[in-house]
């Protein structure tokens, strides 16, 4: 059997028409008005077809090949530039962005689904359009007119490809400890010098320009991470020579052998200031969040692929005198798969929806309350469900038994890119603790509040209705628990400040299966307005969410136990010898 | 930092001695009375020795050169046959091998330490010697006189090398679907044919001979897995000419790449019949536990490595100011990672030390009983520690950040190559129905109830003491939980043959908490005898405990839970369009 994709077309239209209604809230925003579900389901559809025709076969390939350099120039398998060069003439880069710079103007919602579709389909080859839109909302806010004229329209529409410099060897998660420096000439440009590693897609051969983003310290500036800048940094000058930096080594790697991993040397490079002076962190983080959402939907793409060739190979695959799909362990193994990778669906998909409703929506209210909620979303959908993709694609190879083991299944590339994406962007843990301290606890609770209504009136829907009260009243006593474990954890900071730390990993797992009890809830809920015109779908969809509830949902007492376990010991690690 | 390993000694010496206290077990059976503690310290010394220095430092190497076929002959990677040479020279595959075969004649239990260092520092050149004692047991049971004088002292010492040749494309889990024939001789030997795939180590350059242990089918043989015979296979036949057979193919795999997985074809091969006709699944069986125990410690073999080198990198990288060891996120992550090993070395021992007192001891009672118990613990640890290998590798890999998703980091070998453990000899899954329903309900708990006596009174001696009365209260409560759970099962399972396959997967993984819980107790009230010697190491040793006591056993609930939810629907799959 061939490692294969579909597009979940049906789920996607499902989740944003009827789940999540994002066509109603687009009508009440501006710019987003036009796009109702037949524009939104006409662009998937494309995409699913470009993605499956163009992208997909080039994955495998990738793997194999990998990026290579010549001197300092970075050369990408056979086949991803021209891919990329189709990706560019079919619109694909210019979906989310602004007419004004070239953009269609579409919701992010829409672009997210096209990214989960990329991301896996070919992680490796994704990771050099995926950072664009982080780099267009960067410019697009922080940059100077003359930067945003000279660069923004090509970075809008793909022409020109993005890379985010940020890491150093002595400073991966600690920023502040970051060494490259700015120097300010008179003609207003900055030389930038110093030496960065694991910088995605720095160099290649897909576009003819390139810009860096880069953080740096300019003379005098405060030490930690109050003291840094962004720099744009372009391959080519306006001049047409070649910028002053090198890429010393690509990284060997354990997965996305395709996308170019550099150890970067800036040897006075020019670079302009986005932004000011030592703001460089905060000009930053609006592009790691997008980033961060961005990765939470590669992690969506790949359970997704793993779990629907999992299913293919369960009922292709004869044992014991049946399909394997027939077998319990197996209807397990793939039940949850499928539960998870919905559910996580509606997370991620609540997410972007809140990121354009926080952007475009007419209330003013309306607006904060939505960047409220994709703030807290956001760490949640990047933890969770990029080691939800690990966990899944682990149990498809399960399901594939020996030949899943062994290169040309596919399922062990799926596991093995995906693993990236637990550590990127900022880890796993850090996640945990930018929800818990930043999210939830800095505002009081308010985030998490506002969307505590939300899935109280979820649960309140479920609860009306007789066939959904096991939906409603297992998602009610979710909010109760994260409540009451918010209050006890914030009551305990006070005199404790570890204590949202001890408790921050646990937590977000918790956290985890409250949005998965919520998402669960709402899908089993809008599948009965399918009863009628599908009634199969709508049974098993039910089904599969129940399935959720019954078998997935119990492992959160764990969780908020754990959370909550304010005088368990976290004792010291004990030096090796 | 080097990707090392320093073995466990302290710790092995701790669990063998004062944990299970096994030189007073093997005191009891007669042909092992005479290893104690210091002999056992002292062979153990003696193989972390040459386990560091000559088999780790070939692991990198294997996995970047892999294997090779010339032919239809297999070429191991350099320094792969040297190494595997001073192995028999030093006398390693002797070590629990019978005296009368030239064996040393020392515990399994012992053997199963060496085997863990083995698999940890490079689990592909443990492949080959790793199958030996299963062989070695299946021959010395059930081969004629003839054949173990011809082979057996050979393979008791390693000379000669063996594979398992069970699976066929069609037969993975399901064995009774094979279909290689054995054609009887008139000379009393078997002619093969068939073909086989996935099979490891089915041939090498590391010793001339290699005996193949061959399931397959003679003329007229009943249906099913009731109609299989097992053949002993050589490659040199007794007149020194190559027997008829060929590896087609290597299988390009996600690790263990220095592991020769081959596709066979038998034409027309000699071999002999070993065992009764038509029994070959019951002699293969008894390889197949010892291999299923050597899986379990393959695993706790990785998950020790890939934690101590977490710990070590902890210790080294400094962020925020201060090494991340004091992170609270990094110490939930390695303390996790050292109370789930440890409390695994704990249980694979004890199991170890079971096969010990079924084999030698003297009283007939205690051997059936420990038979019961090796074979109820196999299972779980096969399972449980090949799982929780590669979730702690995963973890480690966090630990050390974007490097340790680098290749000369050495971590995500360590999580390609243990990734298998969960697949072959009998899949995760298999492993979980053959718990609940072969050695839990086939003989009405009785094994169980054995086991629970045993941890009962790990409890109530822990009760006993203050200072360890929350161990031995948790203790309790799993076992009161596991045997309500296994009764309500039982009760289901009357009128609905299908429940214990739908609870399997969650029974083990309680279970599993189960075991943990008694390994946790009995290692903490064990630490406390060695509390004047070493106090630092004794309190540190019973806080890692603890960590396991009050952050992981809250999961125990909700798989309980899980599987007594007997209620709860199991749907059927829906097909792919």
């Amino acid at each position: 059997m061939a490692y294969d994709y579909l597009a979940p077309l049906r789920d996607m239209r499902f989740v944003i028409a009827r789940v999540l209604g994002a066509p109603v809230s687009w009508a009440q925003c501006g710019p987003l008005a036009d796009c109702d579900i037949d524009t939104t389901a006409a662009v998937l559809e494309e995409a699913a077809r470009f993605v499956r025709e163009v992208v997909l076969p080039l994955n495998a390939v990738g793997d194999a090949e990998g990026c290579t350099l010549h001197g300092s120039a970075v050369t990408t398998p056979a086949g991803f530039g021209a891919a990329y060069q189709a990706y560019v003439e079919g619109g694909w880069p210019a979906l989310p962005t602004h007419p004004d710079w070239g953009g269609q103007g579409l919701p992010l919602l829409v672009d997210a689904a096209v990214r989960e579709m990329l991301s896996g389909c070919n992680h490796a080859w994704n990771m050099y359009p995926d950072l664009l839109h982080g780099a267009y909302e960067t410019l697009k806010h922080h940059g100077s007119e003359e930067l945003k004229s000279r660069y923004l329209a090509d970075i809008a529409t793909g022409r020109t490809l993005a890379a985010m410099a940020l890491t150093e060897p002595q400073a991966g998660s600690d920023l502040g400890a970051l060494t490259t420096k700015g120097l300010p000439q008179p003609d207003g440009s900055l030389r930038i010098t110093g030496s960065k590693i694991f910088i995605s897609a720095a160099d290649h051969d897909l576009t003819e320009q390139i810009v860096h983003l880069v953080l740096c310290r300019l003379p005098d500036a405060p030490p930690g991470s109050k003291g840094i800048s962004l720099a744009l940094v372009p391959k080519l000058l306006p001049d047409g020579t070649r910028n002053s930096w090198t890429v010393d080594s690509l990284e060997h790697k354990m997965g996305i052998h395709a996308s170019a991993t550099c150890a970067l040397r800036y040897e006075g490079a020019t670079g302009w200031l986005i932004g000011q002076p030592n703001r460089g962190l905060a000009a930053m983080f609006l592009m790691m969040n997008s980033a961060r959402l961005h990765v939470g939907l590669q992690g969506l793409g790949h359970q997704e692929i793993a779990t629907q060739n999992a299913l293919r190979q369960a009922f292709e695959r004869v044992q014991f005198g049946k399909p394997i799909a027939e077998h319990p362990a197996m209807r397990h193994l793939l039940l949850r798969a499928q539960a998870l990778t919905e559910g996580n669906r509606v997370i991620a998909y609540r997410a972007a929806l809140a990121l354009d409703e926080a952007e475009h929506h007419a209330d003013e209210t309306v607006r904060r309350r939505q960047s409220q909620l994709a703030a807290l979303l956001t760490p949640l959908v990047k933890a969770q469900l990029t080691q939800q993709a690990f966990d899944t694609a682990s149990q498809a190879l399960q399901v594939f038994g020996g030949s899943g083991y062994t290169r040309p299944c596919g399922v062990e590339q799926t596991l093995r890119d995906c693993r990236i994406a637990m550590v990127y962007e900022g880890t796993n843990e850090i996640q945990a603790i930018d929800l818990l301290q930043r999210k939830v606890l800095a505002d009081g609770g308010a985030a998490l509040a506002l969307l505590i209504e939300e899935f109280e009136a979820e649960a309140a829907a479920c609860c009306a209705a007789p066939s959904l009260r096991d939906f409603g009243e297992a998602l009610q006593a979710q909010c109760a628990a994260a409540t009451q474990a918010t209050q006890r954890i914030a009551a305990q900071a006070k005199t404790d400040a570890q204590a949202p730390l001890r408790a921050a990993d646990a937590y977000l797992q918790a956290f985890g299966h409250l949005a998965l009890a919520w998402a669960w809830a709402a899908s089993a809920r809008a599948a009965q307005a399918e009863a009628e015109t599908d009634p199969a779908w709508a049974v098993a969809k039910t089904e599969r969410m129940r399935y959720g509830l019954q078998w997935l949902l119990p492992a959160a007492a764990g969780c908020w136990q754990r959370a909550t376990a304010l005088d368990a010991a976290l004792p010291a690690l004990v030096a090796p010898a």
